[in-house]
């Protein structure tokens, strides 16, 4: 089996180490990572330059580009064979609820998906313990379990997984997404020069975290497993609007 | 009325000064947009660095900072009041099928209806034409209705349209997104210092374009507009891994 | 007479439109700028991609890169024929002493150079009271004087104009460049994320600004002009340094 | 004794890897090196936004900015004491004539220089062959000689090896640096989406390379050391320049 990693923290990511580490027992490994941070780079993709690709001394090898643009040259220009499967990660935070749009870790694995692999992000909640080989072990299984029985059907799963020891885990959930709220004001800042500046704030408060979200399961220590899909169509509007708009007669 | 216009392709780009001079006949306009063509930056938020915030000769701001950043900066710490519509584009190229989801343009319409303001994204198919004023002017019938008619439910609209003179369009209609087949493989180069280079090559070719799709539409000379929502879970999947997952019983 | 223009502010800056009105009188112009700020840039030269070049509405260039790629490309790719003057400016604030070598403004002169053209930096000393006419209109002089008498000798001038109007400078004189007590600490700040930053802090406080120098020129409201050169090496300590290294004998 | 360690190439390069191992026998090493490789950057310093700094596995901390960036802010802000000596590289690649001026190895000696701390820029002629140990020895005799015997006036030093094994090095050399015909053109090329790029050519052939020079040494197989200043003044155009301007009388 030939597993391709990516994330978007960059190839020197101790997740990314903790993931090809383990995934190694069970399969080839290529990493094909950004060569700096480019956390919230979402489904960005590289059109006005061309990108170049190194080996690190590790063996992984890094492009100065985006998540997708790692998954993209791998898959349709670098590597002989095809990979069986794409995994993105282990990210240093969550990915869940509205922040899915922005993640690059979760854009990794759908530039897998809409090149027709299986695909997975995999990030680790709160990372501030460090878990990630229980995320590593949780990302092994579920690997090991396609191996055994194929999906049916096309595959990308966003995987968030609680920041505790393996043992601590109450199992796995298949969830949705949640919801926040808007998120927090830009802050302003001056800089030395005397020019205001703005960073962007703090996402906002969570407002469906209810039973079945990713953010409940995971705030009861249960790994959060969300299938995605990528057709942005709003089908349930599509009668409202041709109304509003006069078409429907 | 109030509106914010963005874009991804500049705050110099023809396509925004045409919306702009047509939006003013019935609203206060205020641009704010990327200092540089950001085309291709999907929904990317800057994290690492605060963003700055200058006015050019025209009177549009400009940021150092994606389309996303741009709508997030406005919206939540710039503008004194809400705007009533955000409105992304005109973009000089289509924004349809996959590739809404590496589009720029429809990210900062995304951003404006994330932070719960009505928000519309508007592409100038294949715009070798040049017809900006043709999208130009149905932006503006789309906005004069929404003025007229409230929607009673949250809306993001992507709309598409064909680069031929207004008299020429076959009307507007109400689509979902079509599917491409997988992009082409990358484009290898060779810089003049003998690195090997990759030029993300071509979006793949139109795989569902059938009737009722954006494709479709605006073949057949008519306004493309595409209800979107923000919610990637893929529900129809969920109980399908669970069984997968072995979690049914 | 055909005159190259750019900056380092980026090719929308007021000093830069204020330069190609007031040339434009005496010669053919051609502007190629930075399509963003791009102060500090110092000599920094785009090796790793392709640069792109685009036409602005107002008739001038810009390339995604940097002053001295401006100029590079402009000189060894896009003119049909070389320019007789490479003129960069007018910088909005000082380019005088130590801070020459980081300065963009001087680099895109400094490559002109380079590339066996005449070349001029302009900047307006501390450009608060916004008297570009004044920088303009200094240039104007000198490039009259270089259409009258050419140099012998290949040229490389730095030029910086206090921030008066015309009638009140005091003339202009030969300078060299003064110097700065070395620079500032870096300024910490802390991002929303909790991640420390540092800002580049303020340039020293002038150290050698005696007579003869540009910061007494300028201070006593007159032109400094500076001839300068490329070569680094530093001749008198040539014999010093054998004898340490015990070369000598 | 404390020597701060920077380069251009970035911070995981080889050349750094053997240069930090090798001074870590006489000297505590601390490096803080560009985040990605900055070759070209010359001297130029961040002003539009703050600087991040993290530490990698191996210890060395990187920056999200330029070569000058890492040393001004290692030596402004983040060191406790100031460091006995800068040194950079070992690039990867000749930093000879006019190249000097392009160069981020020297710009980050330069830096130090100016923040009044004695500097080296180390680089590997024409790096094929790999023999960084050679750079790296000959980099530590000469930090041996400055513990030895101090400098009796500031030291800003650019040494350039050829890349042989040490023991076919014949001797050292003070050199003045030589000078290169202008450079090669732009090569043009076109990018899969139909747009016209411009690749920066290669460097001009060696002008002058005659005996003293460090093109000449580094090719008869000798290490070159030029000792550099900064003061561009060209000062014996100074008088010249009066006459011109009409100012002598």
């Amino acid at each position: 089996m030939r597993i391709l990693l990516s994330n978007d923290d960059g190839y020197f990511a101790p997740g990314l180490a903790h993931l090809a580490e383990t995934l190694s027992s069970i399969a080839e490994i290529t990493v094909v990572a950004p060569e700096r941070d480019r956390s919230g780079a979402s489904n960005s993709l590289t059109l006005d330059r061309p990108l170049s690709l190194h080996k690190s001394h590790n063996g992984f090898y890094y492009v100065n580009g985006t998540p997708t643009d790692c998954v993209h040259l791998a898959v349709t220009g670098m590597l002989d064979d095809l990979p069986d499967m794409v995994v993105s990660g282990i990210n240093d935070g969550a990915n869940m609820g509205d922040d899915t749009i922005y993640s690059g870790t979760v854009a990794a694995a759908t530039e897998g998906f809409l090149l027709g692999i299986p695909s997975i992000a995999v990030s680790l909640v709160s990372a501030s313990n460090g878990n990630f080989s229980t995320a590593a072990n949780v990302t092994l299984d579920i690997v090991k379990g396609f191996i055994q029985k194929k999906f049916h059907v096309p595959i990308l799963l966003n995987v968030n997984v609680p920041d505790i020891p393996q043992e601590q885990l109450q199992g796995l959930e298949v969830t949705r997404l949640g919801r926040r709220h808007k998120a927090e004001s830009v802050i302003k800042s001056v800089s030395p020069r005397g020019e205001t500046v703005y960073w962007v704030g703090a996402a906002g408060a969570v407002q469906d975290a209810g039973e079945g979200t990713d953010f409940f399961t995971v705030q009861n220590n249960r790994v959060s497993v969300t299938p995605l899909q990528i057709d942005l169509t709003r089908y349930d509007q599509m009668g409202y609007l041709k109304d509003w708009l006069g078409l429907s007669c």
